[in-house]
């Protein structure tokens, strides 16, 4: 950490990163703010747990508008994380589930949740410490 | 999870599954964003790297703007996930490097967007399979 010497990073060290999220014109930028957004973060979530129709995703996803996760779903199942199965019935029944990709993804992201949340009194003092030093 | 030993927890800490992102009033959820929002995310992928001065970090996360950064360096530190380190100098020099829970967290985090990125072929081929069948 304390490297003082911030060089060019060793040639071999990059050479298969074809995708760099810190790249702003790189696609796998716009893919991680779908998954991590706050919509398709908790999304993903949700399916991660079940296969779910529209509304029950929207009550699992506590806060969202139909139009925003309708927005999350098409953005999810346009990069391939989500598929959308219209079984034809009457009524209609839409169901939404991840796909094996989306599984992956799902995984990683849950157990970045999982520390946030177990981690939360630690933030929480933090917050309490940083509002405590500066002026209001 | 369901861990019926939930006996005394300290006065200020919870008991571990107090938080839940997927309820909109909870504070993690707001942590989540933090961590995973476009710039928070990338914010914590570069000071995974380095300790890095506010310029640098500019450099690193290509596209941010300045308000945006330091917006984002300010909750990142708050939340007890950035340490800023004011060396008193002349010209000040301001540094900003990860605390070991920021580390744990930026781990995570890198963890996914590495699959993300290792994955693009495959979300890129699902854009345009998505594309595809649907009328312009």
């Amino acid at each position: 950490m304390d490297d003082a010497t911030v060089t060019a990073p060793a040639p071999d060290e990059d050479i298969d990163l074809a995708y760099d999220v810190f790249a702003r014109s790189c696609p796998s930028r716009h893919t991680l703010e779908h998954v991590t957004g706050r919509w398709g973060a908790l999304t993903l979530g949700a399916l991660s747990e079940n296969t779910l129709r529209f509304n029950e995703l929207r009550r699992r996803v506590d806060g969202v508008s139909e139009k925003m996760l309708s927005q999350t779903l098409h953005a999810l199942e346009r990069d391939g994380l989500v598929h959308r199965e219209d079984r034809q019935t009457n009524p209609p029944r839409v169901e939404y589930r991840l796909t094996p990709l989306g599984e992956s993804v799902a995984e990683r992201l849950l157990s970045l949740i999982e520390l946030i949340e177990g981690k939360m009194p630690e933030v929480l003092a933090a917050q309490h410490r940083y509002d405590g030093r500066r002026p209001a």
